[in-house]
């Protein structure tokens, strides 16, 4: 430990708590989709702490919000960091939030030193960015970034057919300025590990260097409706067994292949009845790979298997969900990590993303760096999402330092 | 051709058609789900039509409606026929009704002809034979026949929650009869194959002499919900892969036996979220034979797959839904079929059923038989399940002339 400005634990956990009420399941998860009422109740609790801590709140036509505290130099960009409030249907108390509250510890902090900063400082909640309840993840950010236009936003629509504007404008959080709009010096986001290897290694913080490579659709297998008593297998066109041999073949390409990933989260069956061979299967992909090479190949090998099914007759329509191009971050953002580490004296190595995170986006045209503190397990996505108050803290004192090194430069 | 009794195609056609707008949807299909609105409509609408054909309508404690006609002979059961008016969510317009509205035509037929039977004539609407809305297909008639116990009746929930039981008050349609209080001399059900073998072979009646063994179940697999970007392949305990195995297993053995049947026609995923590997996937099991070793074999080769992810970790439940045994028809009701059509002199050959019916379940206490008539392209369960007038009142027909031979037996 060095005797460096610290944020206070405390503070920082009590807020963590007070806010994890917000969606509050009955087994100790947090269930704050997108734009529902509690993702609401989370942003005006935010917006509120947010002033106490000295900041002004603005929100843009996406509902990002953005919680800024001027500098001394007004002609600089500011330094941004947050993360996202909004949680998975089964989501964990940390995963976005930390971000967010960390970086109002981080203000609170600076505003109880009397430290005042060169550049301004703008607290981001990024909107949408679990990829729950709209068909996107890191969707806001994704706009805010240009990595799609703004106008796929108009065609995201929830399981329920609500669309994410209506969604948006009701809850109150549509603004007037464009997203993408405001520009930042740069972007800073401390995050859970939301993987193994820091609590599996004991280290306190994870220096995040880049993130895998990704690539996220919902693809959609016509096949023929028919009886199940009736109708013999050799001539069935049955869109579960498509779905069934392109999953097979996609599973077995991760295995293959070190460091990939292959998972489907979600599947619909229409019509969906006992004795029917439905007509069409839904379901999710997600393929990942550290490296561009790594997530081509899986890439290969699921557009072939689409196209054995195509070839049998099937209609197979893939609708791409974003994704991200194998990513490193900014060198002199993740030396402001780096110095965040050495000036608080920390344990810590350097680690690649497993996750998707704003950050993704954001590093297309914003110098960008991440912390990564561990969680227990690795477990995220899930009610047993655990962190310790110091570790929180940990996290915050290096996002603290790397803030001040970025504006001291 | 010959000079027997004939029942008017006109009109029967005519009752089918006026009773298919009931749930009549946009592509010319039926959505008559069991204890809707729209098949309390089609209830109203055919006791109406059996009270104008002379006959008094009952119901039991499951819904099951009984339109009966006196005979000359109070101390003989009756003769009963029929089959069921509700339909898949994506159903046709003959799967059921067919077998209903043609009973009714044959009773008209008789009255208008002045026929009295000996023996009482009961025409029946079993409730709730397809398994779409509730997890158990040829639900009433299964308790009617004691194959499971009524008080499973308290545990059908459809998907939105609605109980089974709830539902069918909320329709007017539970009667204080308790479901099998009544017995019958024999069981007649006319009905559309759902196959394609007497359309592919041109002939206008199948003399139905039994059914293929089958089996139902919803299957649970549980695995552990993580991150889709963070948990390596090897450390995950995911469901869908499971299920994928389970599939690829049944699908193989179905298609190495001949006749085997294998159907998943129903998939849920919780929680169903694009980056989440999921905690459990549920599916519904349709295996078929027309033998009962061949069901068997497929059984095992399912119950291995099952073996092999329970030691891989997954819990996997499986409720077991009804099914069947394979099935023979009562000779003396087969031989009265073949009566009718020696009497019609329309042609026909034997045929053994490869969906199940109600009549499966009614053949193991009470003697049965069936009658099929061609439906095109052997397509069921769709909005394009198709018959001509000719053939309904060809079956109609049939029907008539082998309860008229039961009856002098």
């Amino acid at each position: 430990m060095t005797n460096a400005l610290r944020v206070d634990p405390a503070r920082l956990w009590d807020r963590l708590m007070t806010h994890s009420r917000i969606g509050a399941t009955a087994d100790g998860g947090i269930d704050r989709e997108s734009l529902t009422e509690a993702d609401r109740q989370g942003r005006d609790v935010f917006a509120g702490w947010a002033q106490s801590a000295g900041a002004s709140v603005m929100w843009d036509d996406l509902g990002t919000m953005y919680a800024t505290v001027q500098g001394e130099d007004p002609t600089l960009l500011p330094i941004a960091f947050g993360s996202h409030l909004d949680t998975q249907p089964t989501g964990g108390k940390f995963d976005g939030v930390l971000g967010v509250l960390g970086g109002l510890e981080v203000l609170r902090t600076l505003r109880a030193a009397g430290v005042r900063t060169r550049h301004p400082l703008c607290l981001v909640n990024w909107t949408a960015e679990e990829g729950g309840r709209f068909p996107v993840s890191m969707a806001a950010s994704g706009v805010w970034a240009g990595v799609f236009p703004a106008s796929d936003a108009d065609r995201w629509v929830d399981a329920n057919g609500v669309h994410f504007r209506d969604a948006l404008r009701a809850i109150g959080y549509e603004g007037q300025e464009s997203a993408g709009a405001r520009r930042f010096r740069a972007w800073l986001e401390l995050h859970i590990e939301q993987g193994a290897v820091l609590d599996d290694s004991g280290t306190t913080i994870g220096i995040v260097t880049g993130g895998q490579a990704m690539r996220f659709a919902t693809v959609t297998i016509s096949g023929r409706e028919s009886h199940a008593g009736t109708t013999p297998m050799e001539i069935r066109l049955d869109p579960v067994s498509a779905f069934v041999r392109i999953a097979t073949a996609c599973e077995a390409s991760a295995r293959a292949v070190a460091d990939g990933r292959f998972t489907v989260g979600l599947i619909e069956v229409d019509p969906g009845s006992h004795s029917v061979i439905p007509r069409k299967v839904t379901f999710s992909l997600d393929l990942r790979h550290p490296s561009q090479t790594g997530l081509d190949h899986l890439s290969a090998v699921f557009e072939k298997a689409v196209l054995a099914e195509r070839s049998r007759g099937h209609a197979v329509n893939i609708c791409e969900n974003g994704g991200s191009l194998e990513l490193s971050f900014n060198p002199a953002c993740v030396a402001a990590v780096r110095a965040g580490v050495r000036i608080t004296g920390y344990e810590a190595c350097d680690i690649v993303s497993g996750a998707g995170h704003d950050a993704f986006h954001i590093a297309r045209i914003c110098p960008t760096a991440m912390i990564f503190i561990p969680c227990r397990g690795g477990i995220s996505h899930n009610s047993a999402e655990s962190i310790t108050p110091q570790e929180a803290a940990c996290g915050a004192d290096v996002l603290l330092h790397a803030i001040l090194t970025l504006d001291h430069n």
